[in-house]
C-alpha cells in the first residue's frame, strides 16, 4: 500500500512547522502540491521555504492543477458545489498518485482538521485505491491569532466557537461565546450589532506583512476596514482572521 | 525589561514541538515550571524529553509549587474560585521572576490560548512589574485528536465548538455543531441523549498509552467507559478528549 503523509505546516511562519512534520517530510519522496493559482504566491513560498530548510536530499514536486470552481453560489447550494469540486480534485489527485512512485506527502496550511479539503479528497481516493495515510497535526491560524495578541481565546470556563464569515452572518454572536471567524471575505464583523463586542483581528499572521488590530468593535471596525482594503490593494490578496467576544451580563 | 517566552509544546508527543518553540527555548536561560503534583509525572517527562533533546547548553529549572485549590465548588462559584487561585499562583510566579535573572521561558501543554492559565498569570505579573513577553503557539489536543482519527473536525461549512464537560452538561449538543469536549472528568458524553450522535474519543494522545475509540455514541459509549476506567486505574490518571457530532436533518 502506498504511504502518504498529510502534514500540517502552521499558518504562515515557516518556523511554525513541528519536529514531527519535519521528520515526516524527510521520509517523503514526492510532494503533491494542489494548485491555488498565482494569486497566493506567498503561500507557495512558505511551503518552498520549509522544504528548502528541512529537506536533506532530493525530492520531487508534483503540481496538481485545481479544477475550476464556481465562485458565486446560492446559499442553499454551497455544500453541493463544494462536494462536486472535491470530487473532481480527488480524481486528479488519484491520477497523480497512480503516476508517481514512492512515499508521498501533502503539505497543508495550518492544520488539516480545520477548513481544509485535503483529508476529504484523500478519503475519496482511499475508498477506490486503499492508501496507508497518516496525519501530522499543525498549528492553526486561530492559535497563531491568539499568540500574536497574547490572549487566551476564552474567559475562564467559557467555550470557544470557530466559524466562517457566512455562518456569523446567519447566526450572529452569542454573549459569552468567544467566536473565531475564518474565511470571511465579506468583513462580516461590521454586521454584528451592539456596543459590547470586542475584536482581536490579524492579517497575514506569521508573515512579513502581519498586521494586528484590537479593541472595542465599534471603535476599531472602520480602522480594520481601511487597513484591510489598503493591504489587499497593495498585495493583491488578503488572509485575515479574528476573534469576537460579546461581554456577558 | 525581563524577556519571557510562553511556549506551546504540543499535547503529548515531544515531536509536536515547533521549530519556533525550539528556537525560543534555546534563547532561554531559566525555565519556570509550575508544579502539577506528582500524579502527572508523565506530563513532566514530556517537557523534560523536549528540553533534553533540543537544548544545546546549560539551563536552570525553577519549580514553582502550586498553591492548594478547592476541588469541589458549587457551579456558581467556579470562576471566582479559579480567579483567586490564579491570583495566588501569579504572586508565586512574580516572586520567582524577581529571584532569578536571565531570559525566562514557560512551557505550556498544547497551546497557551486554550484552557490554560499561564497567560492570565503572566498578565497579572506584568501589570505589577512590566515584562517583555512573547507567545509561541502550539498544537492543541483538539488538533491531535483529529489527526489521530484522520478527520476534519466539521462537515463542509459547519462551525466547530470547543467546550468543557461542565458546559456540555449544561448546554447539550446542537445538531450540525461538531463539539470538541475537553476537561471532562465526568464522562459527560453519557448524558448526551439521542441515537444520531457520533463520537471520536482519544486518551493520552501522542503518548505511549494512546487509545482511540470511534463510532455511534450509543454503540461505543460503554466500551469507552470501560477502557477509560481500566486505563485510569492502571496509570493513576487519565487525560482524554472527544469530538461529538449530532447529525443534521
Ligand atoms: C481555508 S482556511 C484554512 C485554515 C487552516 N487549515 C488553519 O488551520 O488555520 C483559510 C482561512 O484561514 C485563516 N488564515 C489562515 N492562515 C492565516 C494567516 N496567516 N493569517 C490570517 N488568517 C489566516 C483565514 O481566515 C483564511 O480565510
Ligand atoms: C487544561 S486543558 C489544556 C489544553 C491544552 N492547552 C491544549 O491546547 O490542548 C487539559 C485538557 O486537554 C485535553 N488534553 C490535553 N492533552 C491531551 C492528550 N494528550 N490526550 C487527550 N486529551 C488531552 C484533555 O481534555 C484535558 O482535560
Amino acid at each position: 500500500m502506498r504511504k502518504l503523509y498529510v502534514i500540517g505546516i502552521g499558518a504562515g511562519d515557516p518556523d511554525q512547522v513541528t519536529v514531527q512534520a519535519v521528520k515526516a517530510m524527510r521520509r517523503a519522496e514526492v510532494f503533491y502540491v494542489i494548485g491555488k493559482g498565482e494569486a497566493k504566491r506567498e503561500l507557495v513560498e512558505v511551503r518552498t521555504a520549509i522544504l528548502a530548510e528541512h529537506m536533506d536530499r532530493e525530492y520531487r514536486v508534483v503540481e496538481i492543477a485545481d479544477p475550476p470552481r464556481e465562485r458565486t453560489v446560492a446559499d442553499g447550494q454551497y455544500r453541493e458545489v463544494v462536494r462536486d469540486w472535491h470530487e473532481r480534485r480527488a480524481a486528479l489527485l488519484g491520477e497523480a498518485f497512480a503516476e508517481h512512485d514512492g512515499v508521498g506527502a501533502i503539505l497543508v496550511w495550518g492544520d488539516p482538521s480545520l477548513y481544509d479539503s485535503t483529508l476529504r479528497m484523500i478519503e475519496r481516493v482511499d475508498a477506490r485505491t486503499p492508501l496507508d495515510y497518516e496525519v501530522i497535526p499543525g498549528v492553526t491560524s486561530a492559535q497563531a491569532l491568539a499568540a500574536r495578541h497574547r490572549i487566551v481565546l476564552h474567559e475562564i470556563g467559557e467555550p470557544v466557537h470557530i466559524t466562517t464569515g457566512r455562518r456569523l452572518r446567519e447566526e450572529g454572536l452569542r454573549p459569552g461565546v468567544p467566536t473565531v471567524v475564518m474565511l470571511d471575505g465579506e468583513t462580516s464583523f461590521t454586521g454584528v450589532p451592539g456596543d459590547d463586542v470586542h475584536i482581536w483581528w490579524g492579517a497575514y499572521l506569521g508573515m512579513p506583512d502581519e498586521e494586528l488590530i484590537e479593541g472595542p468593535l465599534r471603535a476599531v471596525e472602520s480602522r480594520i476596514l481601511q487597513r484591510r482594503n489598503e493591504l489587499r490593494e497593495a498585495k493583491g490578496w488578503i488572509m485575515d482572521i479574528y476573534l469576537l467576544r460579546r461581554g456577558v451580563g
